[in-house]
């Protein structure tokens, strides 16, 4: 890539919506290559390579939707317990594409198993062979084209030649860039916590942008910790752990074929054993993991299709969590309310109809509703205090925080979203041309 | 109005994307008034009343939002058998006005009741009292503004004064202009049919634009015929034919809290008794109806806001209708697919993600789609013939016919929606300012 990776690390740093993230450094057994394989028109990394060089547990969530991506179908087939490497393309979904879409992904998981064989051999004097089906894969993009296979094959060297063992920030940043589509900002999240006494990392980043809900949609998140976790604990932390953060964010209703969010374990640390995702010792690291995927869902969100402002919808004091999340993700997924804040509007009306339309009981004498601070609805009606001008003022700013309140339960559930602009009609009228 | 009737009525006649609509003229028993109270900031009419001199035998089925508009709240107490007149008004929703909206439309009903007493007692010599509970109301427009029972009040003197008992189609342009909010076009549909050997009258207008899913949404649609029909058969007839009609349209997934689909029947026309809904003598008149609700349901989708084409969707052989109507929705809704529309883009990987995420169990080698003639998959794959300059010259069309074949099953659904542009966001982010 043409680009000053410094400058613009420390452009992207400084600007984000979502606040600055922190640097992602070296985790040990996880190595990073990029390149180009020219799959956009555009010279631009398209590939990213994680390759595990002791293995890795793994485990992974993935698309709701009922027909799938190749990609998504390969990797329901691994049944092995540790995979060696995990490769990403963009601009192909590799979806709709048949037999030869899922041949394609043999021709490449042979290939690369036998190329990084060769490299484990060279470099640690390793004898063992590495098998195509420990190999997962990771689609994104436009559905239904043929799948590049020969245009991502020939690029397997340059990918093998830029491993290196100790990774850097930039690396992780040109990782977070090659895996985007239409997304504008790379999406990196970090924690550091203790197994016991044992420090451990965890490093994630991720891409988003149209298509996401519910369940992730085209989302991807990678996931990486150098902790000792079996991959049965790792599914088990993952699909708690995704409800309330990929799960909990809307773009525009639409779901991919391709989503996958996936966590990796290199067991570098030797922490103590674990009996299970329960087990005391994880409760660091499982609060840790959550904010890692919130903080990676946040950015998702934040950079939906054409977004220019973040909004926060929490629902609560509901009789059920599912009657919470029925309503904040009515309220997030209506294009007149995500209309009405692009135009800094607050047309809280449009939020009434959102939430009559949830299909939840409510009593409307005691539903109170809040803009940022601003109470807007109380016990049902227009607030005494209500000032126009003032919630106007409000909807200026970037992020915007809905409060729905019920008063009729304890329950609550806080979905992301972004303003629908048209921008977003841009970028997906024109997302083939 | 400030504008030439007539020649408003050739440009809208001819310029119609649905096609021309026929001439609404006389019908027995309804009296239209049109006027403008300055709901708006502009010179329009924005007051509509129907007028039934001798009462109507009346139906009408209205929003499933949990939070429901005040006027919607007064219909529903309404139990009277026939009604005088129904009173439309735009710009205020009535919506979260709580009991002063409510009470608003007493005083109307109130005032409006003695005021129709009257005219009647000069015009027919006929000396019973029109009640309040003898009038219906529709309000469009924005949610949680104060109703403006004064404004409209003032203006029931003008409505009175301008009731004729003979119709022309201008007065039924005037009408069907009266009720839009941000609609561009009038709507109007018409079919004479029989019922035994009397011809009969089904005259219809409605509005939409957005908020148009499902069951109707802010679509406002009234229906009216000279027959003599129970209210108990209308009831059936309503229910029965909104379901393949207004409830099979869809703009942008929103529902609102005013949706009314009504229809009036004056008994003007002494036709045989009727049974029930599923009389013999009803068949002509029931396929009728059937044809003025979709003619009306369908314009209200190609006025969709901002739309610049209009979408059929026909999803067949299905196992079940419901999966039928999942799948169609599912592509109806989905701004992916809308936005690829509104570009001329055939990309039919957006309609494969549709269709995946509508939770419908399918077998994908089953699976045809056509644009128009064309086919783009069948058994599951690209279709070998397909040609993306055949397909990208097709969607320049400003009809575009998808139709999905299941291969599983005898079922069908039929959505109609719009495309997704520039333009909506545009209304929607301005609608108040």
């Amino acid at each position: 890539m043409a680009i000053n990776l410094s400058n613009l690390f420390n452009s992207i740093n400084k600007n984000s919506k979502m606040g600055d993230f922190q640097d992602l450094d070296h985790i040990d057994g996880v190595s990073i290559s990029t390149t180009c394989a020219n799959l956009y028109s555009k010279n631009r990394d398209d590939l990213v390579m994680f390759y595990f060089r002791k293995g890795a547990n793994h485990a992974s969530v993935y698309t709701q939707s009922k027909l799938i991506s190749e990609n998504i179908r390969w990797n329901l087939k691994i049944n092995k317990k540790k995979i060696k490497a995990l490769l990403i393309n963009t601009r192909n979904a590799n979806a709709f594409t048949g037999k030869e879409g899922f041949k394609g992904l043999k021709i490449l998981a042979e290939n690369l198993s036998q190329e990084l064989t060769q490299k484990q051999k060279i470099d640690e004097q390793k004898p063992e062979k590495i098998q195509p089906n420990e190999i997962l894969f990771s689609c994104t993009g436009t559905i239904g084209e043929m799948f590049p296979t020969e245009k991502i094959k020939k690029n397997i060297p340059e990918l093998i030649k830029k491993i290196k063992y100790t990774q850097n920030k930039y690396i992780w940043v040109k990782a977070a860039l090659g895996i985007l589509t239409t997304d504008l900002k790379p999406k990196l999240a970090m924690e550091e916590c203790y197994i016991g006494n044992k420090l451990v990392k965890i490093y994630g980043i991720a891409k988003g942008s149209g298509m996401i809900f519910p369940n992730m949609a085209t989302t991807l998140g990678f996931v990486f910790t150098d902790a000792t976790i079996s991959s049965s604990i790792l599914k088990q932390l993952l699909k708690e752990n995704i409800q309330k953060t990929f799960n909990a964010i809307s773009c525009d209703g639409d779901t991919s074929t391709n989503d996958m969010v996936s966590i990796f374990a290199t067991g570098e640390v030797s922490n103590s054993n674990l009996n299970s995702s329960k087990d005391n010792k994880l409760s660091d690291f499982n609060s840790s993991l959550f904010r890692v995927l919130l903080n990676l869902a946040k950015r998702v969100a934040a950079d939906g299709e054409g977004a220019s402002k973040f909004i926060t919808i929490k629902v609560k004091n509901c009789k059920t969590e599912s009657d919470a999340k029925k309503i904040s993700f009515s309220i997030a997924n209506s294009p007149l309310v995500k209309t009405a804040i692009a135009g800094e509007d607050p047309n809280w009306g449009r939020v009434i109809m959102a939430i009559g339309k949830a299909n939840v009981n409510l009593n409307s004498k005691k539903l109170f509703i809040k803009f940022g601070d601003i109470t807007i609805v109380e016990n049902g009606k227009l607030a005494t205090s209500y000032n126009e001008d003032e919630a106007a003022n409000y909807m200026k700013e970037e992020k915007i925080d809905i409060t729905v309140n019920l008063n009729s339960g304890k329950k609550e559930f806080t979905a992301y979203t972004m303003d629908l602009t048209k921008k977003y009609i841009e970028i997906n009228s024109d997302y083939r041309t």
